[in-house]
């Protein structure tokens, strides 16, 4: 396939199709669905981070009046070892079960333990409250190094991790990569830099919690509306873990206040679905801020290893990565992106990584951006300056001569084609930015990321109404304006205005099957689907034109929003108006299977000063280079550079969830969880860099997730070049500052 | 094409999707939405039934606190000269507009002149009474003889029939359809007989009231609610009153509590979606059943004239049918069916038909059930019947001999293919109530009657989930029983479990354009969809499981719901399961223009015994035959031809509009206005004949709009025959026939 290159509406700025709805306050996100008739439930979660149930006594809460309906873990059926999904985004049901609500023990603390169905939310409150739980409390191990120590508590008593099949221990999974013969190679290596750094468990930080309203009819089908990045995820999770048909399920997405990964599973879905069920009523389940910091999926803390070798004249030769993540109660499969992955943006012949998961008694881990590739890129590029700067190299150019190309391979065997990392560094280098001296006491880190992104399923359907307008229908929840863009792929190939274009996410039974919106796979993927869906529709058209010409199809040209032959010219507008004359009523539908991998490459440069008495970081300047393939909406593109960066520095300077001994998370709100204000950061400028993927009508890649990817090392490193101090953990707050500049000066 | 002739599932008779929510009250129809927000609407309507609009003060009404909109004709653009939709179903904007909102002159009472909406109810009643019109009363003419009278009231100055180019009458249309030459064709009958029998306007009489809910968001998008036969025409018709793109328009259509034709325009919809713009809040508006009566679309009142003419032997040889018909207000197209259809029973090489409709200040006619063909065939058939009898013929015998076959023509020019008019007549003969003696004092009437079976736009969409499930979506309204049919249509091609299909009626945004479900056509051309998008999916399983087993696709067979190929089994699971590796989601569209009717034919047999006393009859035993082609779900079947004699008993005995001489309706509800209630009824025994149309995959005819064709005639024989006397103007009520008896006892 060979790419478009020439676009007419793709690459401008419209306004988005869904933005004054938002502005205006009249869009709908998840709890600001009422059903007619609905109750409230409310969800009793466990004191304890680990405990057995012993008994749950739901009778006084069922006996109060307004109490519809009450539910345990003993309501959903038994997981079995069926698993769902597949790749990054699988999850076995005896670990989404338990999560949605415990069946026999609790593994962290605000597990779910019970649920009620009450006529006001305050009224279900008081219910659950009243429902009597008798724990045999267990010791809780919320460090992962704790926790793989002899003698730790042992969560899952019967799982037994591969290669150590004798007694139970809490690690969930190890997995080894390697090419190359690494070890010998190190021989060959001038220099080596070997060092190890962390990162705490922090929260994907979306602004809106997780809500839902569910109703199940008198037929037992369901009809679900949630805020989530995927609603067929949900529709077969909810069926899953309930034991109801997927078919008999409808979800309906609400907008969506954020979710970064963080909403491409259930937590509430089922227990509302349970709830409706043995009500006969709607069930609206809506979370507090506490709740979705306390008991939704955060992104693993991870501790990185990374020894790099390189000749004198500035070749990488040989790496050895070791990662060490934590997955929290279940398993959250975060262990294979450091195995795989490490590695991807260099030449390594010779390389092993390992990546290991462990389960503690914190809430399990669920994606967040490019899940697992920051913490792990955090260490590696970190390893990579310091070993440009003991060559005396400049960490750019050090890059260039070891930044993979079209035709390398990496550590999962894939072998890139025409990708744009080479283009990204030398825009960086070539950067106003990085050419510009450094004010004294500032510091400045490079640092460069990747991302596989993410193909998958996608389904996109288009009616043409009589008037001659489009309505393009996706599965794909829209989150970084994915709306604007499939109106623009879609106007671009049929050459009509795009106020006549009305791009719309529907419910699962409106449209064919759509993976989640993640993994920067919508525009990419989805939009694959509009553009087969548009082309379609254009040769049904030409078709249709030609029959009236009585000529051949392949003798018409589609250009301008008509089809033409010699001096003839039947318009959009007149083909959809006599649709029902000239072959009956327009629709097309298109689905597919994005086989392939559209990786991007992301090249940051923060320069940061840090206070030398109070330890606070300012980021002074900050820009962010990223290669999109192709910028359908350079606007939202811009958007997602934009936030990617400005969530990695949080993550690097202030964000971290902190548990007590008990394993209570002690900063379950923005007061105590600091996530960037506007005050924090600098303007971001960014760079797109269009080197088109050979494999999308469109050149498209993935541009959500890379971003978040090189913030932390590049602002580390900016911090340690502004302290002349190294940090081995983040995130990197005034009081850690202080502290190693104390050691230091010490 | 040749319809299939065996079947697995089609022909059983499985419990309705929809079946549990309606009996169980959960089922939400057109008033049983309720949007967040939303306000309340209250129409005013004309005290007259003709004025002059020389004022309106709305200025007291939007100064009271709670009213947030108000709006007149004026707010609604100037009509033009556009006309929407096509055949029977066309409506001119100029018509179309003023019935929604009155703009300078009401043309009946309760026609619409002004609307309010405010934040409940009761303050938009009382704003609306609060809105001061100006009127010039006019003279107001309901009777269709006084309006074609020298010297009446002319409602539309503005227009001129088409013969009568001088002088503005009240003659909306003339019509006028030949074959072969009449007059000299009569001068070969041996007997002719000519009578003239008329009926009431009268009402569909469907239970649930009109009722719909709309939000316009911030970017003058559209979400409506309501009850109707067809969303697209409500999307359509709202767009063209309002102005609005239909693009930006969606509607969402409820369960529906009957309509017969009643239901496939609008009324309530453009004035919500005016409020609702003005105002930036969902406007809701319901009728009560008073609105219903007086200012929605009733059935015609007409006046037929018919002269046949046969020889001896029982072969009819001429016809000459005259038929006036009330079209009340505006221009509701009655009269081309008169025209064209009054004499398509019969072979007839010879024969004039005259269509006549007639304005009048009455609200504009609208189609009920085989629109305007029960009204013309009571004539027909009556006289039909004398004919038999004065040529001492049985009248089903001498239908045989005359009865329209394969080959014929009508005098549309429509050749008839395969029809199964000559089995009815044949079963009606050999029936077990044809064959017993009536009682003492009963009669029995025979009559026979025709529908076209309207074809038109239709489209299905079919999504498979990952559990072997499938949505079969269409945008057909279910009245009859069309989710059962579907279902049925669409497991008999992939040979799954019903339970594993679901079908549904989804949004005007979700599925090619779909017109209304009216004119039997549902079943016919939307199953056609249907049957068509299984094919599909079915071909486009039998390619994967060809290239998973490396063969031919033409080599794998469909059966028992799995693709076979020698020893090698995939089933319909596990292709759903695996979609995402075989090539994707599974979903396929299908639309089509079912271009050809799809005729159907009944035969009724009615005994009644009427008091002679008082007047009342009662219907002792009746019998519906009618060819189905294939009956998909005969228990649907059956339901429609119940029906269908149930409301043709009602109009023949009971049913009737009475205006006042002001042109006000006396009996708008159902206390005054009697329709058929269960005791007043048989059991109406049913024998589906089935001759395969030959034009669809199935063979299937429409079956709902046949039924109300015989009974009048049926019903009014037998009360001839009961009381030995004839009475030439419907309905046969007790003072009716009281005062018949008494002036032939005179």
């Amino acid at each position: 396939m060979n790419a478009k290159q020439e676009f007419e509406v793709v690459g401008s700025r419209p306004v988005r199709p869904d933005g004054l709805d938002k502005v205006t306050g009249r869009a709908r996100y998840g709890a600001d669905l009422n059903m007619q008739d609905q109750i409230y439930g409310h969800i009793l979660r466990s004191p304890h981070a680990h405990a057995r149930i012993k008994q749950i006594d739901c009778s006084q809460a069922l006996a109060m009046s307004g109490v519809l309906a009450v539910m345990t873990g003993d309501d959903l059926p038994e997981p079995g070892s069926r698993v769902l999904g597949s790749g990054e985004g699988a999850i076995a049901l005896r670990d989404l079960t338990p999560m949605v609500m415990s069946q026999g023990k609790v593994l962290f603390h605000s597990q779910p333990v019970a649920a009620v169905a009450a006529t006001t939310p305050e009224l279900a409150a008081e219910a659950a409250a009243a429902i009597v739980v008798t724990y045999d409390v267990l010791p809780a191990v919320t460090d992962f190094h704790a926790a793989l120590a002899e003698g730790a508590p042992v969560l899952h008593e019967d799982r037994f991790p591969d290669r150590q099949p004798k007694e139970p221990t809490n690690l969930a999974a190890l997995i080894t990569a390697q090419v190359g013969e690494p070890d010998s190679a190190f021989e060959q290596a001038d220099v080596i830099v070997e060092r190890t750094y962390s990162v705490p468990m922090c929260h994907q930080g979306y602004i809106e919690p997780h809500a839902c309203v569910a109703r199940v009819d008198g037929a037992g089908r369901v009809d679900l509306w949630c805020c989530t990045q995927g609603h067929f995820t949900v529709r077969a999770y909810t069926a899953a873990v309930t034991g109801l048909d997927e078919g008999n399920i409808r979800v309906t997405p609400s907008e969506i206040g954020g979710g970064f990964g963080g909403k491409t599973t259930v937590y509430l879905e089922p227990i509302a679905v349970v709830l409706s069920g043995k009500a006969g009523r709607p069930v609206k389940l809506v979370m507090d801020r506490g709740d979705v910091f306390r008991a939704t999926g955060p992104a693993p803390g991870a501790e990185t290893r990374v020894k790099l070798g390189a000749t004198r004249d500035g070749r990488l030769v040989a790496a050895d990565v070791d990662c060490l993540m934590d997955s929290g109660a279940y398993n959250g499969n975060p262990a294979g992106i450091p195995a795989f992955l490490a590695t991807a943006c260099y030449k390594l012949s010779d390389a092993r990584s390992v990546g290991r998961s462990v389960y503690t008694n914190k809430p399990k881990i669920h994606a967040y951006r490019a899940p697992s590739m920051p913490q792990v890129t955090l260490a590696f590029e970190l390893v990579v300056n310091e070993l440009a700067a003991e060559l005396g190299m400049d960490p750019i150019e050090f890059r260039l001569i070891n930044a993979v190309a079209e035709g390398d391979t990496n550590m999962m065997g894939a072998r890139y084609r025409r990708i744009g990392l080479r283009e990204c560094l030398e825009a960086a280098r070539d950067s106003d930015h990085y050419k510009s001296a450094l004010v004294a006491g500032a510091g400045r880190g490079v640092a460069m990321g990747y991302w596989i992104n993410a193909g998958l399923q996608s389904s996109a359907t288009l009616n043409v109404s009589a008037d001659g307008h489009v309505a393009v229908l996706t599965g794909s929840p829209d989150i970084g304006g994915s709306r604007a863009s499939m109106g623009l792929m879609a106007g671009e190939v049929l050459g009509i205005p795009l106020e006549h274009i009305h791009p719309q996410v529907v419910a699962t039974d409106a449209i064919g099957h759509c993976d989640v919106t993640g993994g920067s796979r919508t525009t990419l993927a989805t939009g694959q689907a509009v553009i087969e869906a548009a082309n379609e529709l254009v040769a049904e058209l030409c078709r249709r034109a030609a029959a009236e010409w009585q000529v051949d199809a392949e003798a018409v040209v589609w250009s301008g929003g008509a089809a033409h032959h010699e001096q003839q010219t039947l318009t959009f507008e007149a083909l959809a108006k006599r649709a029902g004359s000239m072959g009956g009523p327009l629709t097309v539908s298109s689905s597919l299977t994005a086989t392939s991998a559209a990786p991007a490459f992301a090249v940051h440069i923060c320069d940061a000063e840090v206070d030398g008495e109070t330890g606070r970081t300012t980021i002074t300047r900050y820009t962010a280079i990223q290669d999109a393939g192709k910028a359908i909406h350079p606007d939202y593109v811009e958007g997602q550079m934009q936030g990617g960066a400005a969530q990695g520095i949080g993550w690097a300077l202030n964000e971290a969830y902190v548990y007590s001994d008990e394993g209570v998370l002690e900063n379950p709100g923005f007061l105590d969880y600091r996530i960037p204000v506007a005050s924090d950061l600098p303007n971001i400028a960014t760079q797109i860099i269009e080197v088109a993927n050979p494999l999308h009508p469109f050149g498209v890649r993935g541009v959500g997730e890379v971003p978040i990817v090189p913030p932390m090392p590049a602002v580390a490193q900016a911090v340690f070049d502004s302290m002349g101090v190294r940090v081995s953990h983040l995130p990197l707050n005034p009081p850690a500052l202080v502290a190693a500049r104390n050691e230091q000066d010490s």
